[in-house]
């Protein structure tokens, strides 16, 4: 039975309305780093506003590390319910119950990618979890899921992905790629892999390599997956076990990692769960903040795929420009960049720091190229990419205006 | 065979030569602040220098989370060859393999706690796993190991155990009590229960209420240990399991919090440990980064109780001198201490933040209570305690002296 068309005077002003997720085969094998071929590819995606007859209006949308392709409107399918699930984020979806797609206030009319004037598109990333052909599909090799045999992909790899389903959507050229963190790592690599194509970046609490500490918590939450004996190699598909706890404690440093320890005080301070005094338990959450992070654990463990996640955190320490394209220099790794490029960071942000962008900017401005850096004061760290719409908004609409 | 005995020449000035961890039974059982009575309790210690003949020169000190007895010194026995595994203090020690004691450049003749004047006890905090009672010890009640069912202590009761042990030792008065991190939380708790027994405490990279980013480390590596399947409810001793892969996960968070993100970066960067270019894996180690913390992991799941950690790491969480004894208020806790304070904190500190203590000295000050705060700008983290030997040493001396 087909659902009725939900009139879009029933969604708030600014609102796309109710989406559906589409699904493209890609005709050819994708190319990857490691040197193998990809094929069949899948691509999970969702489209908003409409294409230009001269097919010049569109924006790629690139989404991070546990994103999906419902970056805006209200999903008619109840699995894509909690895909805003960062801090406040979490608040405003568990309150709404909505199904909001996880960048909703920046996408729609009116808003940072306005949707009267462009056509946005956003895809699941390669690798992913959410319809986009990764560790959980089926290997034609074999007949069962890759799993672990899933190919060790890259942030490069996920581009070239999206360029191939692009062609296939006819859309030749980009008005901008947009993303933050891992999906801006996807635009500054776009802006390098296809400078022809790409008018303009905007890569948001991003960098052009993580730092080690970054590399180092990465390290750890792919450490907690492995080592949970459920993850069985990878090959944990169609058994009845999934390595939930080791997932629970990827997702938990990677909330703290997120968020800025002024915002975990301003928001739980010390305060306990129970009247004002402690209970004696070492099993049992005690103070708010742990019980936070067990309730974020475990409803990510029930829509997040263990493998995507692996595959997902190696593409983004791998990534690293100066490395793979500057022997070593990121200036050299710039070169080719034509594409307009805004940058906007957050003060609080200590995973994907201001200091990062800012390499971005004075290389791109050592070699002429058009640059424009923002840093947002805002105290929720990294998560501000997702929570900052309203002081990111016109700072997107004039850069996309001057074109 | 008795070993011969060890002369003093053979080892390097300033060191207390070779020495051997004691052990001592408590007569009483130690009443806990969860209301149970403890006992047997067997403490482990050793002591450096010479008890005066008025038994007005001892110094306590207290241990952090993973140490034990053995702070100074040359071990006689391997068991003790490895709890200096900071970062830094790591390599002095795989190079030396030398036994070294934790804070072994902090005590014997002529450094901080100089063992020509002071009579120096460290012992293994209650609930330890170095020879003190702890969850790996028998419980009476069954003829078994306690596992999950030891007593949930606080650091108040570590510091009642080492107020009995030093009874049985016929020492009443402290010159001090020092310690870094959680061993400066015994200083202060010192200071609080036993106002008219300590003449001065030393606390170190310390607080006197871990910030909710710090509760979330916390929780975060004990979710990993409990989440391990071979931690089986906390009574894996004596089976062929022990949960080596969630005490490995639960370490490499402590290493990344205990080090600052710059250190980090002038340490490893992101020097990939193979040549120059990444071999698309997810399972093995790539970055320098990612192999120095497997390698912290591994060398710490054979030496520490993974019980024992749950149960420290809970205490440190629950302390908190203004709930515990000041009806919120850190002033009014502060109140009966008579103690001189010396604080002593790092720049690079974000675990155990100068801002911490800062605010213990202003409640101190208030109160018109003599205490001095010294910030060392270091850059190596919160393990600059164990680190900055030299930086402390003149500041600790000094305020020795004053007494």
């Amino acid at each position: 039975m087909i659902p009725p068309m939900v009139s879009a005077s029933t969604f708030p002003a600014g609102s796309v309305g109710s989406v559906e997720t589409q699904y493209l085969d890609l005709p050819e094998p994708v190319r990857l780093d490691c040197g193998q071929a990809l094929h069949p590819v899948r691509v999970a995606y969702e489209t908003y506003g409409t294409l230009s007859p001269a097919r010049d209006n569109v924006i790629l949308v690139c989404h991070a590390l546990s994103g999906d392709a419902h970056a805006a409107g209200f999903a008619k399918t109840p699995a894509q319910t909690s895909t805003r699930d960062g801090f406040g984020a979490a608040d405003r979806d568990g309150a709404a119950g909505s199904g909001l797609g996880w960048w909703d206030g920046m996408i729609g009319p009116g808003k940072a990618f306005d949707t009267d004037r462009y056509f946005v598109v956003a895809t699941n990333l390669l690798g992913g979890c959410s319809g986009t052909t990764g560790p959980s599909s089926i290997d034609p090799a074999t007949g069962r899921p890759y799993g672990s045999d899933f190919p060790v992909i890259t942030v490069a790899d996920m581009v070239r992905t999206e360029r191939a389903f692009l062609d296939v959507l006819g859309v030749e050229r980009l008005a901008a790629v947009a993303g933050g963190s891992l999906g801006g790592m996807q635009a500054l690599q776009w802006a390098i892999l296809f400078p022809d194509q790409v008018d303009a970046i905007v890569a948001i609490a991003s960098t052009h390599a993580l730092h080690p500490q970054g590399v180092a918590w990465n390290a750890i939450a792919r450490n907690a997956i492995m080592g949970d004996p459920a993850w069985q190699g990878g090959h944990y598909y169609g058994t009845d076990r999934a390595p939930h706890a080791g997932m629970g404690v990827a997702r938990m440093v990677g909330h703290v990692t997120y968020l800025s320890a002024p915002a975990l005080n301003d928001r739980f301070g010390r305060r306990l769960q129970f009247a004002d005094d402690i209970r004696h338990t070492i099993t049992e959450p005690e103070f708010e903040v742990e019980s936070y992070l067990r309730h974020q654990a475990d409803s990510f463990v029930k829509r997040f795929d263990a493998n995507t996640y692996l595959f997902t955190s190696r593409a983004l320490t791998y990534f690293d420009l100066a490395r793979q394209h500057g022997g070593g220099s990121l200036a050299r790794a710039l070169e080719p960049v034509s594409a307009r490029t805004l940058l906007i960071a957050f003060s609080s942000d200590w995973l994907y720091p201001p200091s990062a962008s800012r390499e971005i900017e004075d290389a791109l401005r050592a070699l002429g190229k058009p640059v424009e850096f923002q840093v947002i004061d805002a105290p929720y760290g990294h998560d501000c990419f997702l929570l900052e719409e309203a002081r990111q908004t016109p700072i997107i609409r004039r850069f996309l205006a001057e074109r």
